[in-house]
């Protein structure tokens, strides 16, 4: 099975939109504590701005180089149809655009879980770890679920680092109307089980 | 012993006190990409308002249908008086009243785990997912810790979506006196330990 | 290999600087839902105050008293060069200076895992819990990713309670020179290999 759809690949649009504060330093976005210590003593007279950035995510469960993988399950998960309590930990590129091998800015690292009973539902924790591009060295921090069935989801930005400090924001996550989550997920399932 | 306390269940009040952003829309908490662009770009002139909620939330580990089920442990845990390094998902009702039975309006969906060597210590990240009312549709995140002996509990909520968007506040869960963690996660640990 | 680096523990430097408000109120930081609602009632009036802390945090991962656990891999994690899938749930004393035995002021509470396909990466959260000084009973939730070669990370500060409440910030992990996360994860999965 896990054969089948190997080449299964969940590929969000992610539309973010931040607000955060505009700190003019002499280093731009110099890291280490005194150059962080000199961008608070600025944030008094900082301005907001907000910020809007697009990209693509690619989270794949299956095949030879799967982006997540399992890392616990409950007793009951393999029983469950929504899969409640699979928890995976992902390490996904973040793409210009939509195709697999698009430009790579960075990786959406974190851990999700499958933590609603009556439908596919994901609680999910992930760091935005930017590597190529204007925002390269900085991160976003994002909370939030997502719905198997919703073609659009809203997470959180909840904080951020680099260009990203004291940031908050919302991702608009949008799913291409053919992508399944339990497709994704089940084979890695079945593997498991099957250990 | 799962028998003897089939009925533990966890049901704490939770007081939330919310400082937001009121966004005057066309339409009201539109969703979707284009609603929340425009939603931003009216937060220049937007006021901060403060909301206040107060619900009940039912977490249940054991009985025939669970609300939370253990994922995942350290070999040490079985063994540890803190239980230190379970980890349980949760999918708990919140109600409009203490009686489980009570209108539901939501779900409070995350992942805690047992992280105090000293005492029955909690971390947990929850998502409260509005499903009825006037919050329908609209999500809350929070962070924070629950200690066994307290009373009254202080969270974070760090982050939300639709009518809770870029929403910052505090939680106060107040435990009913005769509830003790350890009841409600021992049977599970028992469980999973027996397996 | 777990008697060799028995002593092998991770102690950073902890820069935080935080951006809260400052609520004047009759009674302190005393908390529950009155203190609480108080407190949010005269947040109208409230101004932005920046707090700097420092302290040392200590994670040890062997030994007869670690501090943190392993409570979860994938099938994959044992072959993977980066521990991809390794999940840790940890209760790091917080110290005031930079040795084990100082004085302890607070306890960080929480989860990691090895989430980084290429490098020794971390997405972690956790809980600041003060447990002695002033800030005694007040806590600081925190986001972020944590990189191995990385002699500064860049952790997010996202929510607090207590004196804390509705904190946000930055924290600047100072690792020695000598750290390699490495050598303080490996142990752990070869005993959880080995089991």
């Amino acid at each position: 099975m896990a054969k089948q759809i190997a080449h299964a690949v969940m590929h969000c649009f992610l539309l973010l939109l931040l607000t955060g504060v505009a700190v003019a330093t002499a280093r731009g976005i110099a890291q280490g504590p005194e150059a962080v210590d000199e961008w608070f003593s600025k944030l008094g007279g900082a301005k907001k701005k907000v910020t809007k950035l697009h990209f693509y995510i690619h989270d794949s469960v299956s095949g030879r180089n799967p982006t997540a993988v399992t890392v616990a399950r409950a007793n009951t998960t393999s029983t469950s149809p929504t899969l409640f309590g699979l928890v995976n930990v992902a390490d996904d590129p973040l793409t210009v655009g939509p195709e697999p091998n698009s430009t790579i800015v960075g990786r959406a690292q974190g851990i999700y879980s499958c933590a609603d009973l009556s439908e596919i539902g994901l609680i999910m924790y992930m760091n935005f770890c930017f590597t190529a591009g204007e925002y390269k060295g900085s991160t976003l921090n994002m909370l939030g679920r997502d719905v198997e069935l919703y073609n659009v989801d809203e997470f959180s930005i909840v904080g951020g680092t680099g260009v990203f400090r004291l940031a908050r924001g919302l991702v608009m996550g949008v799913k291409p109307p053919k992508i399944k989550f339990i497709l994704d997920l089940l084979p890695k399932l079945n593997e498991y089980s099957g250990e």
